[in-house]
């Protein structure tokens, strides 16, 4: 297959639906938030679950992120073969054959990954000690997201102190990623959430202290929250991802002034085809769910408010057609913000990025498909 | 990228989350279509958009099918450079890079599209024209759908006079397929919802012979109504694509006795680890919204009917733990079954066919992520 697009191309003529990046409001995104963790003194470590791209981990690097994070063996496989040497697994790697090849990878860049469960801890060290290498790991603290990690306090004591002992492994420190605060609308109710959780990941690092247990670093953190964890004195390092793009969800968390989408601006888009019109109530778009991801909801149409996309099947949506839209002609091009950028930019095999108008880029989708 | 599994290993030693295969259920769906459409005297053009694997196809194809459907001109150059050489495009092709693709195809692999606009008809018999060829041109009836298709009647008419007379265009007949019917739960509703369909469609083709158009080909039908359109004498060609793998979602359509999921078996399965255990309410597993579609509700786990899967993230999901589930420990692996195939598959590189315990085959999904 051919990307949709070749570098020089206008935009007009890059074919749909395809994954489009805004590279000055991308870039743009990319130096801020450089300047806010250098301004705040922590590491920044984006996520690259949010682009699965060695040409953005490489961008991010190059403005100081002290590397990336993942969430397979198989995404850190594909960024590590495209020249990203520094990569955490925020994520639990089970079973005999993933964690060979984690271990394997191990050998070709600086790896780590999360832990919260005993067997997983000595599966992990067995398969270090086969390969003779040394295995950085974090303890994962469930911080009220309820899915993976060991609850704080002993549970996460017992985690640790096992690693510790563990021949082949190193004791990394703690990841503690408060998912169910990032999209709390109101500031003050992020604020109040995460300094909750800042507490309860202190009095574990400190609990550690009490036993001798060094914790060089705490990581987590995310868009919706990254300047309270980067102002707690508790992380050191902030795994903020998907600042890069800014999802539609995203966009109305309000800021400290109460005023929403001020900060990060939205850089990632869908360019879609209105391909059938034969109604007055609909135009018929190319993008459905094969193309966009709908978990949080539907995209919004750049540069017409009132047009509401609707219905998505696998490869259609509908714009509704008021007095309040714009109206729309077969052959039309238009550009959707997608409601939830990681799973959307996963349904792609190539960025298409534009500036002024015409395709500066066309990037890989490194690790997309990477499930394993 | 590696496949998650080598012919000849067992199912247990499959990497997770993979896209599974149950090739003893997928070769009866096959079978029993292949004989059904026999019985009823019409031809069967299996939708690809379905499985979008050249090695399906074919399969289809050796057991009687005169062709196969895709939705983009991508799938098609995808499926032909693998060897399917009979695809009509069950959808509008619109622009001139797409229509170009789409006519430098026609002169590898015998190619149909659809139109339902006046402005389309010129483009593509301007593009005929520039190739030397003569395209076959199906006109697409909204049947209901509230999509693509120009409305039965004159609109029809007018369209396929317009083909007619194009003279790098063949008229091939009439694409109409009734969606909204396809998931009526009610046998009697499906039927009834059908007729309706069919005499639209049968005035309107007699519309068309009083103008002294033949109407070569009717196409249409789904895998909740082929029984339906099969037995009309109107339609001569069926386009169900569904029944190779059956969604939970078809798998609630009643049967003429009243009964579910009796006919065709479900064959499509996502294979997925428990990666976290630390709580007694839930078990994490390690598929998500990157490799399984929700949009028509959550996955079921197979052999525990208890079970719920809920609240899916990008790479994780929960089963629900209560006394009437099965007991799940840290890396135990598990079937789901998801809600809707389709834009399952499409998040997919490969299919892993199981035998008996065992891995047959390993398909890729050929046209995965193409979009355009």
């Amino acid at each position: 297959m051919e990307p949709p697009a070749e570098i020089g191309m206008e935009l007009k003529d890059v074919d749909t639906p395809a994954l489009i990046i805004d590279l000055d409001r991308f870039e743009s995104n990319l130096n801020l938030m450089s300047k806010q963790v250098e301004d705040l003194g922590v590491n920044l470590r984006p996520h690259a679950k949010t682009h699965k791209s060695a040409d953005i981990a490489k961008a991010q690097m190059a403005r100081g992120a002290v590397g990336v994070c993942c969430q397979k063996v198989s995404e850190a496989e594909a960024l590590a073969t495209d020249g990203i040497q520094n990569i955490l697994i925020t994520n639990q790697v089970v079973g005999r054959h993933k964690v060979d090849r984690l271990v394997r990878l191990s050998k070709k860049a600086e790896i780590s990954v999360c832990v919260d469960h005993s067997e997983n801890i000595l599966e992990l060290n067995a398969a270090a000690s086969r390969a003779n290498i040394d295995l950085a790991v974090f303890v994962e603290m469930d911080v009220g997201g309820g899915r993976c990690g060991a609850f704080p306090g002993k549970p996460v004591l017992d985690l640790a102190s096992q690693v510790v002992q563990a021949p082949c492994l190193k004791f990394a420190g703690l990841q503690a990623y408060n998912g169910q605060a990032q999209e709390l609308r109101s500031y003050a109710g992020r604020r109040q959430a995460t300094e909750v959780v800042c507490n309860a990941v202190e009095e574990t690092v400190l609990l550690l202290k009490e036993r001798n247990i060094q914790c060089p670093t705490v990581t987590g953190s995310g868009t919706g929250t990254w300047e309270f964890e980067g102002s707690s004195k508790v992380y050191t390092e902030l795994q903020a991802g998907s600042y890069v793009f800014m999802d539609a969800s995203y966009l109305r968390n309000e800021n400290i002034d109460g005023k929403v989408g001020r900060v990060f601006q939205s850089s990632l888009y869908i360019y879609t085809l209105v391909m059938s019109a034969t109604s007055h109530e609909y135009a018929v778009v190319d993008a459905g769910l094969k193309s966009i991801a709908f978990d949080q909801g539907m995209p919004a149409v750049v540069g017409d408010l009132g047009a509401n996309y609707y219905e998505p099947s696998d490869e259609h949506g509908l714009i509704k057609l008021t007095e309040a839209t714009r109206s729309y002609s077969l052959g039309d091009k238009i550009m959707l913000i997608p409601g939830h950028c990681d799973p959307t930019v996963n349904l792609h095999n190539w960025y298409v990025c534009i500036r002024q108008g015409r395709v500066e880029q066309v990037w890989d989708v490194t690790a997309r498909g990477a499930l394993y």
